[in-house]
């Protein structure tokens, strides 16, 4: 048996270089369809677009297309790779596009110097495509090249390493508390690590109802607090006023930890002094901040979380941006704002507590779903996921006002057609 | 019967719009594909172009990826429409690159103030690709937009509307000289049109053979002679030292004339003052500069080419395009050189010359294609035309020292293996 490594390479080479290609759509086998496709008939609705900008979303599939774009700063937990070497992450994330959303999604890998430089060259080519997910842009820059592009960008505009993260995990939080019988608005809550998924995580928890002085955030210097003055103004909006300087401090009697650090930081001991019932989402990938076997043998209390699909409750990105994307262009929504994000976090926390039909079992490969301390969040495998997050997604962006003139959506797999 | 408008129309809406997708290559249905092709998996590859960048084209699409590149400033015939309306066409030029070179090809489509935003723009993003396929661009900006990109870009950079009409007119043009008698050295040209498309052609028709001080260029404001001071430095290298004022004193006998002007601009009296046995390139589409069955009726000595599919000798640059990149692909050239274009040339001019099989006449539509007046270019269905130009550009790109490492390279259409 080859080991992981030699499998996922191969995977990568073979039958062909990569993982994507293109598909052509419409009949080209004749002189009469190219004598359609191309020259003559093309001029006809490059004119009809010419006249009405927004035919362009009915005779060209820019409203189904997705533009992966990195910089290659923050590649995986591997680090600044530089572009070319994050290739085949951004592939892999057009591939999941595909298959769970069916949009159509192709990669682009910036060289730049400054921050602008990527700003500019994004902005420049992002009419071509009906949405742009970033990824893997390294904190704090990601911050002010989300906005930049979201202010200067018709179509929506999405970090994934910090909204899919956050989204997924404000989901399977919700459903932890509801489980453990706390209340969100009281909950303690310390966050260990202060990057891009991180921050976003806490300010959409804040929107979802935790107190923002009950969130205790660290960063390699320890608890972000109100007397330090190193904090970029990202972590600034965290500074805690308080005494507590290191995990072991802020850990003690803390209801909830969510860990997106680096492996094993979380100790038994330091396990040992959180509240009754506590809740861990320890998201360091590949090795979490505390092993899920050596948490359940140090207290039987705890529901735990983690990034790995070989444990229960995988908070995995997949549950989220395809189908965030898929309720976004089918309504061509101009953005995708906080009422999409937060419609996203109940239409996955409510997927969770329903009942699991044999179907879904099947695909997903488990004997038995139940929601419950291991089943808080749905599986990815789990076939209900497009159309229950991409509808409620579309509808959020009706009710708030972003939605666009829709067309006819023939291509799209969320149930438009069941919106109200 | 719906006219063509409409049949064009309804082509780009349905059965979705536009005529593109995105199609996986690699299993993607079970959660071990997906570890293989996303976290955890994908970070192997990623390690490995880290340590060596070269196998970016091992494990990624990027080796058969071009990008058909405009910014919409010069759409077919219609002029400067802007980014958005040129979409169709892109799409449309995708569509060809796949359909006949199986080369995996996306559009976009830039916004840009500055000629230089353009150039840095598309250099920031080039990594990204194989190869970058410049479309629709208006001269003069197009020359020094390519200039930059080739020097830029350590990939194939080609404006096609330049190179791809040159090449096609070159071969046509060489087997009616054969035919006709005429020696390339000596033939006296008349070229009506002082654009892009037109000083490419005339730029590759010297490498060919014919002599600089032969060629007669005209532009609006008629023959571009060295007293001209109104000349881009372009149009300036096509100064001839001549008293030549207008079409009607430059095309006295004249061999050829090649029009890349506008309908109806070569009169049955102009067309008798040319030489005997005159060739005449009439490419302005749809409608020629004069109409094949006036030419005709007016001479029985001449040949005619136009850019038509409903007359014989079509000059189309799909003739080109999806094979020259198909061979630099193949061997990884860095750019497409002089030699390169040569060979394809060649390669296209002896399709022609060679007996048309059953099965070639069959995809075309024709009941017989033989060397001679009425077919001195091979008709576009013609299925031997992929591996007969891939091949002869791929074998140029090796012997001019542009060809790269070669990897194993199971994806491509051309006979690489053939090689020597």
């Amino acid at each position: 048996m080859k080991d992981l490594r030699q499998q996922a390479l191969d995977y990568h080479a073979s039958p062909t270089p990569g993982k994507i290609a293109i598909a052509i759509t419409t009949p080209a086998e004749t002189s009469r369809d190219l004598a359609l496709a191309y020259s003559p008939g093309v001029a006809e609705p490059c004119r009809e677009i010419a006249q009405n900008p927004d035919d362009v979303y009915k005779y060209t599939s820019k409203g189904n297309t997705v533009a992966v774009i990195s910089n290659g700063s923050a590649v995986l937990g591997l680090g600044n790779l530089g572009p070319m070497a994050s290739k085949p992450v951004m592939e892999g994330k057009a591939l999941l596009f595909k298959r769970f959303a069916n949009i159509d999604s192709f990669d682009i890998e910036v060289k730049h110097k400054t921050t602008d430089e990527f700003i500019n060259t994004v902005a420049n080519i992002a009419d071509s495509f009906g949405g742009i997910n970033l990824e893997d842009i390294k904190a704090p820059e990601c911050f002010a090249i989300e906005k930049a592009l979201i202010e200067r960008c018709k179509i929506p505009v999405f970090h994934d390493d910090q909204h899919g993260t956050a989204i997924v995990t404000a989901a399977g939080l919700i459903n932890a508390l509801e489980i453990q019988g706390k209340d969100i608005a009281q909950a303690k809550i310390v966050c260990l690590g202060a990057g891009a998924a991180a921050i976003a995580c806490m300010e959409l928890l804040i929107k979802c109802g935790v107190q923002r002085e009950k969130i205790y955030m660290l960063d390699t210097k320890g608890v972000i607090h109100t007397r330090r003055d190193d904090l970029n103004e990202y972590k600034k909006l965290f500074a805690n006023n308080t005494d507590k300087r290191t995990l072991s401090d802020a850990i003690d009697g803390a209801d909830v930890f969510v860990g997106v650090s680096g492996p094993n930081l979380l100790s038994p001991e330091l396990l040992n002094t959180m509240a009754d019932k506590p809740i861990i989402f320890a998201c360091s990938n590949p090795d979490p901040e505390i092993k899920p076997e050596l948490a359940l043998a140090t207290r039987d209390d705890l529901i735990i979380a983690t990034g790995r699909s070989d444990y229960p409750n995988q908070v995995n990105n997949v549950l989220c941006f395809p189908f965030i994307f898929r309720g976004a262009l089918d309504v061509r929504a101009r953005v995708i704002n906080d009422e999409m994000k937060i419609a996203a976090v109940n239409a996955i926390s409510q997927l969770a507590r329903e009942s699991v039909p044999a179907e879904v079992l099947a695909a997903s490969g488990d004997d038995e779903l139940v929601f419950g301390r291991e089943y808080i969040i749905p599986k990815p495998m789990d076939p209900r996921l497009c159309s229950s997050i991409a509808s409620a997604v579309a509808q959020a962006a009706i009710d708030s006002g972003v939605a666009g003139l829709p067309y006819p959506s023939n291509y799209h797999n969320s149930l438009i057609t069941e919106i109200t």
